[in-house]
């Protein structure tokens, strides 16, 4: 399962989650529930906002949801239409003004925002809008959408929240919470996950379904690229445009990293993509070995996966320590020389003398996964093969994933053979990006079968905005 | 891997978890993240006793090791010798009061003690020594202990514990610090683990090797029942008695359930002789089925041994959040009902339409088995076979395991098919004693071999004493 | 000396303090000391905003200033120039979005802004702001003059606040911070007490000149009505104007109740001059009595004054608990009728048989003053002569004191006569507006001797707007 | 009005205070309220036990009272009889072990106790005890006491409490609580105060008489020195004695410096005592000067009375920051030498230029004095005379009161006017012993009227044991 990127040796920082609700006399407690399944995509901070068709009751803090969240402050939190969002910082710092969702006063009331995904002009319009005389008191994209919005001239809410949408470039799904409506919108290439489900007669919207699954709901389908969704306590739901649906380029890491094993992403369960990728990598990078093992908790279905397709018998060769939490205290560099280790142990009996294939979902930087490998070799494994279940990450992500700057990518710079090396592995292969997609089997007909791959292949779905195309020309 | 059972649906509850070192210029600090490595063996609270020769320095408090100690807390700690405890409350209500290791002033200074297991005649030593009038601040087993000591008239320290050692009866892995001195001692069975290492000229103890691991000491081997060990700063260790070794009965349930897979107990790796139980349990019990699904994380290990016996594949066909902690807001009856569940989910895409093989480590009082299999029915699994790694547990123990009193323990009244009936499986088998004896493959020649087997079959190691006696013979 | 109204019987709310200190390299300390000199002035919230030049470091968040601010907290806040603020909520609702300093981001950079006092067309700007797009993320006056100087079109910083400025109406003693400039303004009335000191070469700025001695800085001067002063770190201080000074009219509240006794406004001294309140009250209203007594703290002084010019002894008949907090556990209803009281106690010895004179500040709503006089009687005191050492306050404060609406103040609504019989006393004597204006004795040649005494005249020195101006009207 | 020494400028630390009540629905709320007006008598921590008759319930930890009691946490403590006690430390270290009341199991069932005052053969009973085997977890002569009590071979416990405070030496009120009876108990001295109060039909006890206003409670008389009552929940309190009564000796500094100015002792108002005290003191060193200041909040009434035997008018020269609390960063050297000042300030419009008399309770090192002093000088005083309102300390208490050792009392080893340099005044006074005990006026016929004088005089009313003697002797 997905663990938090906090916690743990994982290099990929995921990004956040949302849900909403609607019409619902639990709206607050569900969102917590829901929050609460949707907390592996965002440990800094969580928050809720709900409407009882007057007045919005707003709980926001820094912390896991279980934290941030009293049974007294859900209790207060009355309404029964509620949004919530979890984050991991992934534009704006780590500041408690940045936590979402965000909540403004405009000419025409009370209005929250709840996103996830990151905009590529977010600073481009920005820029504008200061320019224009507006202040800004986050660093996050949300709050530019909240100023395009308010700035808008159109009559209706609805169109000011197309005009605004049409305005965006990049990844963004979106909900938009006012004192009688919920807008729900999905970018025009539906790069972030992003469901619809009905608990009884209430509508619900997730970032992953393992949200509708903890609360009872029924999935009933995606949102699909460019559609607004209306919502109002009454009328229900109104499907609406803002925008004909480009080519589906869902982020590729969300099967092979992001979403929780029991969600269903396009109708495929995560656990079960994760396992043919283990299986496809074991077709295209086979070795001899006597035990498979994978990085937990992300590598697990891989690995099991590549076991089965092998016949090598899948092991617990690295243990996670489950305890490992914010306020942990860090053994000093001398303590770590001494050989301690607080996250992450190998097995010594299961690897001691034995050729070892370690599965691990990607290399970033590469500094983890050296560290890995030699923690194998420490407790006696003889050989270390890494197998790693996508394909080589060599380019930024500009929709919502901090992998960092493209030379801090050690695939960006350096062949297959040098990074082997760097990681002190016996031997090393990636998935291949062909296999990836085929073992992920989406069905769509779409490039790449509607799969983002621009971290493995340079092709982004979206144009590119200034610093970020020089960037990208390097 | 072992979780804990405050945040979890086990309902064995665990017991304590016993750190301690001598002659290192960063006990304190090393002690913590031992305790960390313990974690899981008990999670109510945890206290570290230091010594710089002259006099203690102590942190206690309710909580986690990381929720206890900060950085600056265990840079407080001064000293060389350490003693640390985590504690899931066995004997004694859940107070501070309670939290080990326990302080005391006696004729000759100070003391401390911190213990893992259960006394049988605990009560009693309690009545005869208030009835000379001595007081008690806690409830535990461990404050007889040393008023005992405190009592003796020997002459030395060293004469005291072995004289109090003898007046002992049930399971007991001691710590015994002074300003001057460490005592370890073993209870003549060896019910619980513990185990001894080195690093670099430090002896360490823990009560498994997973500890040693976390700071990169080496394992050097078990303390012997009957054994009482000596520690000086100066001096080193002396080995000596207090008591003949009786026939070793480690509990079973180190094996089965309590220690992290990571562990050896007697040379033999936890996660394998798990690994061993599955594949035992599916010689027994074989059925035809689609997918086997272990109950998250004890039961992983045996998962995947049933798995790879039988060719069937394992999937994660139930995950756990991991996020579950002790302020969760638990969901009201009500939304219960409407199917809110917060710690364990079913996946659907993985069970549905599926015959199911469901394995889990034991069943206590048969509730939590019965959710999990409905969970997997409501997912969809078209029949779901129950097996248990373990025999089915009739008697109480009386050693430090809170396995509920007998009326409370199913198989205590019911048969292997009422069973079935009451948990709603498809069909249910557990492991025999002698396969799961043969499976773990403890190289004793002894009574089976070594193993504490009594809560399986009654047959306790020990002595058992008037109350006790009188609900054993109901 | 004033105390907290939230932990106290005081009936008026207090508004908030503000300091700031430019180019000392322990600019946060200071004003960390400074803000804690200020803290009677608000104790709801409290933040630094402090600037090395390059960029801001902020931390804020509800509770008293030495709650908010650790020692590690303080040294974050690194840099030569601070401004800070202590609130209480006089607009905006008690929320951590409306903790002071409020920060933003615009065209040109960071700017940080803390105000104290309140705008009388805040609302109305607001409603003109909204209107033309801009989103309101506070409930705070603060936000309104960010906005104003965001969308100035003015080439500099200093023509935008400038230009802002004239456009307030109310009270606002101001700091506004960039990463280059410290800008000090006052309001044209100079409504809110702001000072300016002197430590080394550094110019400091604060509400009371307690600030000053706390951290030990000369007094300079007061800040003019309509003065604007710019600071940079290398250039020191350039002394502006944006607006004519207008008649002063500094808030007669500020020596009657808020400021605490050992500062000086305008020269004179604050426990001077309410010594001074409580000898022309003796002459205007004297009583014969046996014991002079002071509701505790800001009492004391006039009590003193009174029982000098009188010969009347003064004692500690009312005692107040100084450890009331805000956690503290309210008595029950049913314990409260038992007699249990937790704030003020009368002193039974003190008062038994006595006639007393109790002196008291103000009556606003006249339930304390009820609730007071009737803990004297229950002591045994004979007779209980209230004497207020101000006027009747019979019209609302828009300028920042929560004075409660005009329905709610006693003295709008009921004679002198009906007012002692509320409150339970054998007589009620008020200060004339002339005593007090006499009594403390400012220097000034403007109408009213330069004070607001709107609150007991209905003189508003400022236009009144809209809502108000109907509320005024009934 | 006392306030906290650990906030403060004072230098005597404060004691404990004690309270309990039998046969109240609300006895633990009663008793929290009870301690929060005795807080000022110890600040460090705070615990309350309760009884329902079957058996306690217990909530203690370090902190003030509103820190220690949550509303949830008092009214989990159920029953009709409690006993509380604050606590500054004075045998025992700061430990959370040592907060009292301390709660024993002994062989007849569980026993609580809550002690004010200090056992002059504390440390020799606890040497005697653990020759004879006992243990002990804390530092407290309290659990000297409850090992004296279980270790009594008398048949009933009330037989076993009196044999035992019949091995007591020294000061000691004492509350004692069973399931079935309450012990409350005075030393033959009646050192320490200790009244009986009644609430409806409910016996309450206090150290101050003030706890006794806070509920509502009325006075009935104090404990007689050596007087035991019995109390059960039916049969209401009986009377009777472990000891015949020995020579009266309440500590002066009760009157002097601890108790609050509303409460009473032996019928004689705090607050007109110490006005008493001011007078004497006026009388037996006058000095003229323009202004009296005292030291808030301990010497303001002597300062009072001063003042109006005098006629030199009283003012607040001194101010003392309300807002100082435990968590406050203290101003490094050099920000002090720069002049920051946290705690107290002098008033210069008042003092400067001025004759001023700054009265005081005590001077124990000197320190404190010499720094105030300064900062009357300045702010501009010019001449600063100091008067004593007691005498010179010039021996250590050994009943409670930590005044540090003989050598740091800066009167034991240096005359007035050694001191009145070191100090920096223009002239320093101390009051006479007989002028004290006249001013306060006690009723006794008893030598020294009823007070204990030893700090003054060196008369210890009790035997003093081993290395107090050599200590003494010195």
């Amino acid at each position: 399962m997905q663990d938090d990127s906090i916690f743990d040796f994982d290099e990929l920082n995921e990004e956040c989650g949302v849900f909403g609700i609607v019409g619902h006399p639990d709206a607050a407690r569900l969102t917590y529930y829901g929050l609460h399944a949707l907390q592996h995509r965002g440990q800094e901070s969580a928050g809720i906002v709900t409407t009882n068709g007057e007045k919005f009751h707003v709980h926001r803090d820094m912390g896991l949801v279980n934290e941030v969240f009293s049974s007294e402050r859900v209790s207060q939190l009355i309404g029964s239409t509620a949004i919530g969002h979890v984050r991991y910082s992934t534009t704006g710092s780590s500041v408690l003004a940045n936590v979402q969702p965000l909540v403004f006063n405009y000419a025409k009331g009370e209005i929250a925002i709840a996103t996830n995904g990151n905009l590529v002009n977010g600073d481009k319009l920005r820029k504008e809008l200061e320019a224009n005389g507006s202040i800004f008191q986050t660093t996050t994209d949300t709050e530019v959408i909240a100023h395009l919005i308010a700035r808008s001239s159109a009559d209706t809410l609805e169109v000011a929240v197309k005009e605004t949408l049409n305005e965006l470039v990049g990844a963004y799904a979106l909900l938009i919470l006012t004192n009688d409506q919920l807008f729900v919108a999905q970018d025009p290439h539906a790069l972030r996950p992003l469901a619809i489900g009905k608990l009884g007669d209430s509508y619900v919207f997730a970032s992953e379904t393992c949200a509708f699954d903890t609360i009872g709901a029924a999935f009933i389908r995606e949102i699909e690229p460019g559609e607004l969704l209306v919502l109002t306590q009454n009328d229900g739901m109104r499907v609406t445009r803002f925008s004909e649906p480009k080519e589906t380029s869902i982020c590729s890491f969300e099967y092979i990293y992001f979403a929780r094993p029991d969600s269903d992403i396009s109708g495929i369960n995560v656990h079960t993509a994760r396992k043919r990728l283990g299986r496809q990598l074991s077709k295209e990078a086979f070795v001899e070995a006597d035990v498979i093992t994978g990085v937990p908790d992300s590598s697990t279905s891989a690995a099991i996966g590549f076991a089965e397709a092998t016949g090598i018998p899948y092991e617990l060769g690295l243990i996670k320590n489950r305890y490992v939490g914010r306020t942990f205290i860090q053994p000093s560099q001398e303590l770590r020389e001494q050989g301690v280790k607080m996250k992450l142990s190998a097995v010594r009996k299961v690897v001691e003398g034995k050729r070892v294939v370690m599965i691990d979902d990607s290399i970033v930087r590469g500094t983890t996964s050296r560290r890995i490998v030699n923690l194998l070799r420490e407790a006696g494994a003889k050989e270390v093969h890494v197998r790693i279940s996508s394909p080589p990450v060599k380019n930024p992500c500009f929709y919502g994933i901090d992998t960092a700057d493209r030379d801090q990518l050690i695939a960006s710079n350096h062949s297959v053979e040098e990074i082997r090396q760097l990681i002190n592995a016996d031997s090393l292969a990636f998935l291949s990006a062909e296999g990836m997609v085929e073992a992920i089997g989406r069905p769509s007909e779409e490039k790449n079968r509607g799969h983002c791959l621009a971290c493995f292949t340079s092709e982004y779905p979206t144009k590119l905005y200034e610093a970020l195309e020089v960037e990208e020309s390097v």
